[in-house]
């Protein structure tokens, strides 16, 4: 029993877990080359925000031990030229911008190529070490909330393998089985995508946490039946006022917890905290392509020519959210006012 | 566009729309043999409570055609025989016992067998014809009350192709399309069998209703984004004081039409009520085969002993219900005493 990890980086190599081949085979892919690494990104061989940011960092990092330049000009060039196009993998994705621009402003004090090869390993090392220590205080925080609850709901995939280690709405479920603490987890299959089944089902099997599977439908009357205590969810975004955008499906389970009057969490880092967004309503919701509905697994559910709502996201209000636990502590009503107190200025670094 | 028929009888033949076909291939597949029916029903090529009633009449009455008898008393011998062995092609359907006992009973006067052999044609006729006038009197009653609103959200397939015609829960849109009011329907894909994907989408369509396919987990973003007005479910199962059985997935849509503050209805025939049920929680929740969450057409989605909880069912609350539609007028709280005035002892017939 491990609590699985996305990125591994041994002996200068780095290789990722292919989250696209989870659940039926567990594979740890090398990523030679900088190709490698944009592929690994954009076939979604890696997923969420942090993880995809470190990969990208090792993968700089990786890449400019080779190069073979005469100046720290043409050293900074290369880098420049290698970012732009790993920038490009996935252009919606701030950690990943986020995590190169550190890699370029890690070599601007070097004074040799030697020395910025070096600052380069230690600065992807320093974001996947800064990752981890915020997953393990953010599961640290969400413990001591859950302390008096066993059965825990949640929904798609704020774990581990979306993270350096630990993830955010998970980490109190490893770290509880660390401690000694045995959870009774009841993952929601997450449609359209499965994340719930073909991911957290696994991830939290892998580190010996009592998981049961339950299709999104079945909420309501699982958390009545089997005596549900709290869900806790993680977040892609969260407004000024502590409106939070999530994977579809979380709106649910967030007005599920109101009427069942059971507390509802959400766990994420404080870099997932937009203060330039007043509230949810600002927020943008993407809608995917209608074959993710139609079509499971390559076969046709639904008739031609079917009418498809497919939104990738929903906006969970503020006032349905009991708690928001970050790596800086654990945020309660009135956000507004709490979100700046706590998370303040200090955006914008991200 | 027509309304599409679940069972045709025509020249003396009895033939269903294959629902395991469906959406790709609309095909009838004649029954031409006791044997047939049976197959039919043990393997779910017709569903839906009225229909399986319907489809087993008509067996039965078709099949009696040709017993070669010398005597009355011989004709109930092999009416009882064939009835027998139509009823366990699926023990736990109320209308399909309860639909043999009529045919069995239709002939309890006749004098002659070439007597006998009619009156079981017309019962079956008669159990078709009281069938759809139902369903069609639920869709009257259901259109008066969704009269202000456009918008509407349901699960499963109450539909045309589970009754005679028409449907519960669908009733109201077929109707509306065929009196000129256009609804825009929102249809859960309902897992883990899809029946909203692969039934009622189709279904709709082909009687020009505008539809659109959700996931379960996008109702309640779809409620607020679209501007949900309403939401009408079938039943299973009512209960004395309204606690209504029915599709797992429903008693989530019911807590997300009172915390929208929309009007949540239940459409179904005055047979679907228990009265020998006092409330909701006697009603024994059936669960199904972990195969259905952890895999989908036929590929697994989760991983190797996945541990899963797949409740087949979920028991809606009374006082969630703005109004349960049947055939013989629309019933509002409070529950106990209203369903007894209308229902009251007739219950039984069944």
């Amino acid at each position: 029993m491990s609590i699985p990890l996305s990125i591994k980086w041994e002996d200068g190599q780095l290789s990722i877990l292919d989250q696209q081949k989870l659940p039926l085979v567990i594979h740890y892919l090398p990523l030679e080359t900088l190709e490698d690494v944009y592929d690994a990104i954009i076939t979604l061989k890696v997923r969420g925000a942090p993880a995809i940011g470190i990969t990208a960092a090792y993968g700089l990092a990786s890449a400019a031990q080779s190069y073979e330049v005469n100046s720290l000009e043409q050293f900074h060039q290369f880098l420049s030229r290698d970012a732009l196009y790993l920038a490009e993998s996935r252009p919606t994705a701030v950690n990943l911008a986020w995590a190169l621009e550190r890699l370029k402003a890690s070599v601007q004090q070097s004074a040799t190529v030697e020395e910025a090869k070096k600052h380069l390993l230690v600065e992807a090392m320093n974001i996947y070490e800064e990752d981890e220590a915020s997953c393990r205080s953010i599961g640290e925080f969400s413990l001591s909330l859950l302390n008096d609850y066993t059965k825990v709901m949640t929904i798609c995939n704020a774990g581990s393998i979306a993270t350096a280690k630990y993830g955010t709405a998970l980490a109190p479920f490893h770290l509880g089985s660390e401690q000694g603490k045995q959870f009774q987890v009841f993952a929601c299959e997450t449609r359209p995508v499965f994340q719930g089944a073909r991911l957290t089902v696994w991830e939290l099997q892998q580190s010996g946490v009592d998981v049961t599977l339950i299709t999104d439908s079945m909420a309501a009357h699982t958390i009545g039946a089997k005596g549900i205590e709290a869900i806790i969810v993680g977040a892609d975004r969260i407004a000024v006022n502590g409106d939070t955008a999530n994977k579809i499906g979380t709106l649910n389970l967030a007005l599920l917890a109101a009427a069942f009057q059971i507390p509802f969490y959400v766990a994420a880092p404080s870099s997932t905290f937009d203060l330039s967004i007043e509230s949810g309503e600002s927020i943008p919701i993407e809608e995917r392509p209608s074959e993710e509905i139609t079509h499971i697994a390559g076969k046709q559910v639904a008739p031609e020519n079917t009418k498809v709502y497919n939104p990738a996201f929903d906006v969970t209000p503020g006032r349905l959210i009991t708690a928001i636990i970050t790596e800086k502590g654990i945020i309660y009503p009135e956000y507004t006012e709490n979100i700046s107190a706590l998370i303040g200025t200090e955006r914008g670094e991200k």
